[in-house]
């Protein structure tokens, strides 16, 4: 019996999971804590990147990084690389998008293939394998698969580009002054709550899904905020100016440790030197958590709409985020590295089946990753997943019970720091410069080409302040992750071009195509 | 300077290093000791695979087999994978092929991209990047690529399939019998020797190369032989039959140690099961010696024909073998597995330059692999190696001196063996059955999903016989050894779709395209 007929996928960008007043945080964030009381809290779900475009390859495609091989942003992803829509494709369903993905189409494989981008295959391919109601990615001005400056112009932000004059912009005394300054977030964007980001796509995904009436559908609601430009349209902006927006966690607290060179080198980055000034984090926390606060509203207008339409009976909702953000905290801003401020994110998950009520209102404290979640829609929908290119697993046997085989006791995330300034500072190469991490219930080890690993012990120091990478206490501790890296890096799916049912079906099978070896 | 405007890459099928003169072996090899003398013989060149598909793609992509995916034979080469021929085509070069490539076409992809497999992109994709003059995989009848059915026939070998019925049959006492039984290999072909496989595949490339006059022209010549059937036509059949064939070496020598489960298994399939028998290895052996002579000739015919075109001026010849065959040693026969005899290959490089000429003759005993090929071709005709996917390193420096960078002190091979019968006497499933080897010059250990390691002393013992994958006297060799292949597979090369000079320019770049991270 599939219950299941519609997907909702809602994505953020940035949001960090402890700012949900569901997950303890201090943004009261009422429609989402209503969602987690009839789904699933899931308290240690991690990312497979600490960055947008890897992070999101990984929840399109069901894979590691190390698999689909867009290691950062706007790093293209493989034309060999299926994705959700693919799968969903092949079952005669279609994913359905309105907001960001960071695709990036694989343009060489394109030419190679003789395939124009604007063909219906092209446009796949561009897409991640999304069909499009409005793609935005935000943080530059809107492109042409979006119809947001159009809208902004056609409710009267008169520009060229609305979303630079307008939508990060703010006034101060008279003077317009634009939202890439983080000074500038304690003022209102120039833009109306109604027609902001968060709103726009909120609208784009009800009128969407209003027009599918009792037709099935999968649709990916993503939204571009919180990321910065840290704008928040009144009153959002001020809702929490001079709240109570937490501590600033320090870096390092073991004095006796050196930091990590990465970690340091990471420290010399713009946005860790604004916003390791306690006074930048605690002035750019409170428009952010507006954001938050806003999204939390529009969420609500979603499901409100699907109450009144009866679709919460037969649709799953999933609510996450493709990182975290660290607002000051250890001294840095924006994201990567491997702390659970990025890495560990808020995932909510709304299962109509009756076979999920016993688990409603639930906190599921596994280790579940990103790459769960297309093998978790496939599930549901009543397809099969292809295992042999897929890594994840499905969610439903976590959400409805039943005969569970062992669930994994680690998740891992990666990082090419190849791109970034702190690169060129350690003086290495554009290959050298990768990360891997295994987390445990207990340790968290990452493994850096070329210099120490870093370990942290995740029930003696939950925060992770005390870095014991270069600790010979924990040699034995080091060696155990060590061997779980090894384990997990040499069994990735490799073979994707024939399922695991062809390869059985071809076990010593040469006889029968007439093929005799060594017999006597 | 480019001295080198041609290339000639010959590869044999199953052919063992050790067989050869040139590297001390039994059979005489006249015309390829000649090229030793005249060019640098590899004494330690090692495969990617010990079986043909996997082993073959990683020499036609320049990649690892954890990279290129096609971990068996049969298994398509992923429509992403760029070969020789792709690296070559995007310099206005073709490569050309007579003989063998065991390239599967990943169908999959070409209905996804809507490429027909008859139109030119899809044959590209079919024959791996290569031109086809003749294609002919072996050990099956010749398929429609090849033209050795219909030359057969107007020869007079009358027959739907002359293939089965001449060239690997055999007349016993007035009875045709079959070449797969190796009972018979003692029997002449029922083919002519100038109409055998090897013979007919060196016509074509003959022809084809005198057709090129001075065009310049890249050649992979690739012959079936002496893989089984182990067939080889008058005289060759008889020439080392009642000759020294050699010890036939014994399995584990140190009688403590079990042997590994995986070893046992393959004991099971038929071809260990008849070479175990030390009287089928010595009777198998002398046609396999014949079969390889037999190729030396074949190779001396186009070596005489450059030599008066005055070609062997300005081509670089390479003359290899996809892996080697157990011929009853340690009561195993066929391929796979890690032990030298298969993974361990001939390779001579005859470089025409003057640079070269310090090294004529020489052996160099450096670790070399099958990767190394893709990038020394690219390098002697002046054509950048694209090193964000290539993970070999040309052999030029090497055979020409001068700086060199520091060479690796590893070599990789890989093994899936989801498709043969072990696995399913090991109770494994597909994805369960893969293994990775690192050696250097005194350890070889081999990492196996889900079993215990093995590991050899290559000083103490070079002809592998004491597994001491389970003596506790030696974990500090294993943990060195395991490093190695974290190290190994963590790094290999991942993103592909944007090159290194691409990575280069985006880093740090985000402020030109006017995103403004952080900045108070």
């Amino acid at each position: 019996m599939v219950d299941v007929r519609n997907v909702l996928f809602v994505m953020c960008d940035q949001l960090r999971r402890d700012h949900l007043s569901c997950f303890g945080g201090r943004v009261h964030t009422p429609n989402l804590d209503a969602l987690a009381t009839r789904g699933v809290r899931f308290e240690h779900a991690y990312v497979q990147s600490g960055v947008c475009g890897p992070s999101r390859m990984s929840f399109y495609t069901g894979r590691y990084v190390s698999s689909h091989g867009a290691t950062w942003n706007r790093v293209p992803l493989s034309a060999a690389e299926l994705t959700l829509g693919d799968y969903l494709r092949g079952a005669g369903r279609v994913a359905t998008l309105a907001g960001k993905t960071h695709v990036l189409p694989d343009a060489e494989a394109l030419a190679r293939f003789g395939i124009e981008i604007e063909s219906e295959r092209g446009a796949l391919l561009r897409e991640g394998g999304f069909a499009v109601v409005d793609r935005y990615d935000g943080h530059t001005p809107p492109g042409p698969q979006s119809g947001y400056a159009n809208y902004l112009r056609s409710h009267g932000y008169r520009s060229d580009d609305p979303w630079s004059d307008y939508v990060i912009a703010m006034e101060d005394r008279g003077t317009i002054v634009s939202g890439w300054q983080l000074r500038n977030v304690h003022l209102p964007a120039r833009v109306r709550e109604e027609h902001s980001e968060t709103a726009y796509m909120t609208d784009r995904a009800l009128d969407w899904i209003g027009a599918q009436g009792d037709r099935p559908w999968v649709l990916h609601l993503s939204y571009v905020k919180p990321h910065w430009p840290y704008v928040a349209p009144a009153p959002w902006h001020a809702l929490y100016r001079g709240a109570d927006v937490g501590p600033v966690l320090r870096g390092m607290q073991d004095g006796t440790a050196e930091e990590h060179p990465v970690v340091r080198a990471y420290r010399e980055h713009d946005e860790c030197r604004s916003f390791a000034r306690e006074e930048v984090a605690r002035h750019v926390r409170p428009a952010y958590m507006g954001l938050v606060a806003q999204i939390d509203r529009n969420v609500g207008r979603i499901l409100k709409a699907l109450e009144k339409s009866g679709r919460m009976r037969d649709t799953l909702i999933v609510f996450t985020s493709d990182h975290g953000d660290f607002l000051g905290d250890r001294g840095l801003g924006e994201k990567e590295l491997f702390y659970d401020e990025i890495i560990r994110v808020p995932l909510l998950v709304y299962d109509p089946s009756t076979k999920a009520d016993a688990t409603r209102g639930c906190a599921d404290s596994r280790l579940v990753e990103a790459i769960d979640l297309v093998p978790t829609f496939l599930d549901a929908l009543g397809i099969a997943t292809p295992f042999h290119r897929v890594e994840g697993r499905s969610l439903l046997p976590l959400i409805r019970g039943g005969g569970i085989e062992p669930w994994r006791d680690a998740a891992f995330c990666e990082l090419d720091y190849g791109f970034r300034r702190a690169r060129r500072s350690l003086g290495r190469g554009v290959r050298e410069c990768r990360a891997w991490m295994v987390t445990t219930s207990r340790w968290k080890y990452v493994h850096w080409n070329g210099m120490r690993p870093q370990l942290f012990d995740l029930e003696a120091d939950p925060r992770e302040a005390c870095d014991l990478g270069a600790d010979s206490r924990h040699d034995g501790a080091r060696a155990e992750m060590h061997d779980r890296l090894l384990d997990w890096l040499s069994n990735l799916n490799r073979r994707t071009t024939i399922a695991d049912a062809e390869a059985e079906r071809r076990t010593d099978a040469h006889r029968s195509h007439g093929i005799h070896i060594g017999i006597w």
